[in-house]
């Protein structure tokens, strides 16, 4: 049993929940909780740990009989969680890889949501898991975006994390060219566009951009949309929050889809 | 200045940020930032405090020129606030009073939020946030969900929380009676739903009943229900995110009414 948060896996797991760095330099992340350890791909996981009191209880104990895992201590456990109160459970799991061309799905028109500096992880994590439940085909997101394996984020998703594909573009504003010259037609969120969110035709291949909870899109992001659309509001609401304006324009193109 | 802590208004405030008893026992919350300050009817407003660094920036001392206000040392200022890199500016407002009645408007058909047991405070703000946005006439929660005048729901409304009627039901199956009685037909939001959210006609008295982020609602609540209805969702997501569901209503019903 591991009884020290010095022991090298412990130290291992607060720098991989700690740092992006040295999650993307093993191309590892974490997850905790049942679910997400249940929900992870069995071959990407590489490394599961449960607490002294998990073992204990004989329903949980059953659930990860014949898995590899190593034992911590409730303590230590604490300490290297990132949750509050800890479920007793968790795992290293490899980061699922993909490139722009795997955001364009295969089976059906495209449908990708386009993230320009989020800050905000619990929000990131919630486009996901409204994302996938829309059926969009990927995420793109810039550099500036906080990041898609934060501890947080993946909490948010739900699990979505293992299945939507997404990709980290070094240079948003090509990136959407390039979705443009594959005939991606891009929809950005904006205060002043001219058409409300629900009256373009969202069948083809279709990208919505969403830009930052603070300031929004920024002019060069929204300059590269085909059409600015906006998402109508009464009373004096100034701006809706991203997750809901993406959710909103996600679940649009998914309704006209039918 | 005040340099202390122990201040009795240094007292209040903590209190009032910490305990809903004391919230209603006063019938005052607290509001901090200079948007959620400035946004405040003027006539509620019964205490303003700024920090000392606050009145030494110019620009922010001019905007409460004239106003009544107390300083507050920085490092006393940082302890009372909720936030953790605070504007320096908060004030004590009086809670605005509704009656079941107001919840349903008087311009237009009646479009209600009702909710059972939502315990995430920044879900409950950004649903006031989105209601008043999508033209909700009022707000209807049960006593199990989290307090409307918690300093994370208030952040969360971004001003919404001034402007949205709302009532806390001691008894929520006994409220959503009164409400169909009145003609508002109740649409629960359930995975069981046999109806598309976007099937139904929105055009009359709507009332949408969202329930817990965890469990849904109980089958008490979704038995009153006059009509259950199912957000589609794709891949293996399992529910949304309450507040993006609350959304997808809420606009539905917007943009239904057009």
């Amino acid at each position: 049993m591991i009884t020290s948060s010095a022991n090298q896996q412990m130290k291992r797991i607060i720098q991989l929940n700690n740092k992006a760095k040295t999650r993307y330099g093993q191309r590892v992340f974490v997850v905790e909780g049942m679910k997400m350890c249940m929900e992870a791909p069995r071959e990407d996981i590489v490394g599961m740990y449960v607490s002294e009191s998990f073992l204990e209880d004989g329903r949980k104990a059953q659930v990860v009989q014949g898995r590899h895992y190593e034992v911590v201590s409730d303590s230590v456990f604490r300490m290297v969680a990132d949750t509050q109160t800890p479920q007793g459970i968790l795992c290293l799991v490899k980061m699922p890889e993909y490139n722009m061309d795997d955001l364009l799905g295969s089976q059906k028109a495209a449908h990708i949501l386009i993230l320009e500096n989020i800050q905000d992880p619990g929000n990131l994590g919630t486009m996901v898991r409204t994302g996938e439940a829309a059926g969009i085909t990927g995420i793109l997101m810039d550099k500036a975006t906080v990041d898609f394996f934060h501890p947080k984020t993946i909490r948010a998703t739900m699990g979505a994390v293992y299945r939507v594909p997404y990709y980290i573009a070094p240079n948003l504003p090509e990136a959407i060219e390039q979705l443009k010259a594959k005939g991606v037609g891009i929809y950005a969120a904006h205060l002043s566009g001219e058409l409300s969110y629900s009256q373009p035709d969202y069948a083809g291949h279709t990208g919505f951009l969403v830009g930052n909870e603070g300031n929004g899109l920024s002019p060069e992001a929204a300059g590269l949309a085909d059409t600015l659309v906006r998402i109508p509001m009464e009373g004096d609401v100034e701006s809706l929050n991203a997750a809901v304006a993406a959710a909103l324009l996600m679940y649009e193109a998914k309704r006209q889809r039918g």
